[in-house]
């Protein structure tokens, strides 16, 4: 049994063997690049861990579960260069730092990168492995068109929100513990069970995400806290408090959702104030805590020994008490 | 046996029959529109006679080969991104008709829809596909790398041009070939020498295409003549001019590559007379005509009956005598 923290060593190593610095290096390099400025390898550690519940050796699953890393940090590129985003993780992004042309081409390889690794699984798994992957990696883009549609739309449901991240970010979880289980030869139930449980943490690691853009401690968080008040992004949270909101309350939060100037301290004060005294922040914790308890029913139903869950478990208590 | 037109009109019944019209829409009709405004269908049709060499029944093949369509079209959509380009086939591009945001997107999920009908190949023809697939799909985007980073040099060498070329066009012909011959079961050498057939077509054709650009009659070749020559397009023609242009000849056309403000009929006109001069269409044509003449020597190699390869010879001479 292998650890978080050994894995996410193993993954790293993995991640510093790849051979990109081949030409052409304007294709290569912004790979390296990204898949060097970090994170936490969420993903190709679960695709590990799932695999682990049910083997010991994870030779022939380490590549395939780069791939999830490598596909994931592809989107992120992409995302960037839509989002027309200056910064990740402190550093210049791609579109930044070369162009996006650059960008968008290396993307481009990049998720034919991340197919490469994934079909170095072993031949008995290609076909599930591909199927669940397939699927995942084209509900993720299905997200990311709903979050770019939702900007321009003020009447997003909360049914619609949710789908939407669990479309973005939730699946691509769900589908590597599903791929890692496929390669563990686990029973489809179990493959099944650790999808859920990877979808349903995902929603809940989601909705934290946006409590801490706005009630996160700074120094903790690391980052900006207030950004999706300043731009409007629609969260759980405005969603909530839209749906929520009514005479003075409502009006000034349709002002400040209108306003072209403002003081950006002043607007994150206002907004967070209105959450506050409609109680959407509780409304949210208690979504999160149902997320939270669905995943961990999950993960209990899933037919090994309790020890061998005990990192998932661990994972889960860590995200639950996360305030970064 | 199947003609090239029965299969081109198979193709269309194919493509015309995927779901496409399903949310979001902003990811998939731009998918749609793109395969909807047409072209020769290539590749699948590449895909169906190479399989159709060795057997009757063309059926599994379909939906894979429609994936080769499928993932062209997909870097037809990010390349106009990239060049910037507001017209093709006489309809707007995506991004012009939508926005870059939508083209970008979109064309990611295509490159996933691609894989989807890709690996719809039968399970014992999986990993083979796949491999083909992936090493042409990753060497046509290190094609438009490399053509992109040609725009910025004046010092590309032939050799540089020839590969450029082979990788951004010839190996996606010699890939469907490839592919198409791995579902008729076909011997791995009968494989690689399709594949082969393939590649040094692509190269013919685009040689021819550049050829066509310059010397090509505008109401025959269906687009104004000269664009490569307005753009500065590192082209074989251009290439092989610098190698040879001495004195005066250099002089004025290192002028018109740097010249700002111009007249364009008179950049091409001036241009198109230098490469007169320097013979440079004769030493594409015989270039060309190397190419087709090894394509053909593959082919002949293919141990099937000639009977069974006559629409491959007919493709081939329809493209040595085209001037569109």
């Amino acid at each position: 049994m292998y650890s978080f923290n050994e894995l996410q060593g193993i993954v790293q190593k993995e991640i510093d063997g790849l051979e990109l610095s081949i030409p052409p290096e304007g294709l290569f390099e912004p790979m390296k690049y990204i898949l060097g400025i970090g994170g936490k390898r969420l993903r190709p550690i679960l695709v590990l861990l799932s695999t682990n519940l049910f083997k010991e050796d994870l030779t022939k699953a380490c590549l395939p579960a780069i791939g999830m890393e490598v596909f994931h940090n592809f989107t992120l590129l992409h995302d960037d260069v839509m989002d027309n985003a200056p910064i990740r993780r402190s550093k210049k992004t791609v579109h930044e730092k070369w162009n996006s042309n650059v960008a968008i081409l290396s993307g481009d390889a990049m998720s034919i990168k991340a197919y490469q690794y994934i079909v170095s699984c072993e031949d008995k798994y290609l076909r599930d492995v591909l199927t669940v992957f397939n699927q995942t990696a084209l509900e993720v883009c299905e997200g990311q068109q709903f979050d770019m549609d939702f900007e321009d739309r003020d009447d997003v449901k909360e049914e619609e929100y949710l789908n939407m991240i669990r479309l973005k970010t939730a699946v691509l979880l769900g589908g590597s513990l599903k791929m890692g289980a496929i390669m563990g030869d686990a029973s489809p139930k179990d493959a099944d069970l650790l999808y859920h449980f990877g979808t349903n943490l995902g929603m809940a690691f989601q909705l934290q995400d946006d409590l801490l853009d706005v009630f996160g401690d700074e120094a903790v968080f690391g980052k900006k806290i207030g950004g999706d008040i300043l731009s409007n992004k629609k969260t759980f949270l405005l969603i909530k408090a839209l749906e929520n909101a009514k005479g003075k309350d409502r009006e000034e939060l349709v002002i400040w959702l209108g306003a072209k100037e403002f003081d950006p301290e002043e607007k994150i004060e206002v907004v967070r104030g209105i959450y506050k005294k409609l109680k959407v922040r509780e409304q949210s914790q208690i979504k999160i805590d149902e997320y939270f308890a669905y995943c961990l029913e999950y993960l209990d139903k899933v037919e090994v020994e309790a020890e061998k869950k005990k990192e998932l478990y661990a994972l889960v208590s860590g995200l639950v008490n996360r305030s970064v």
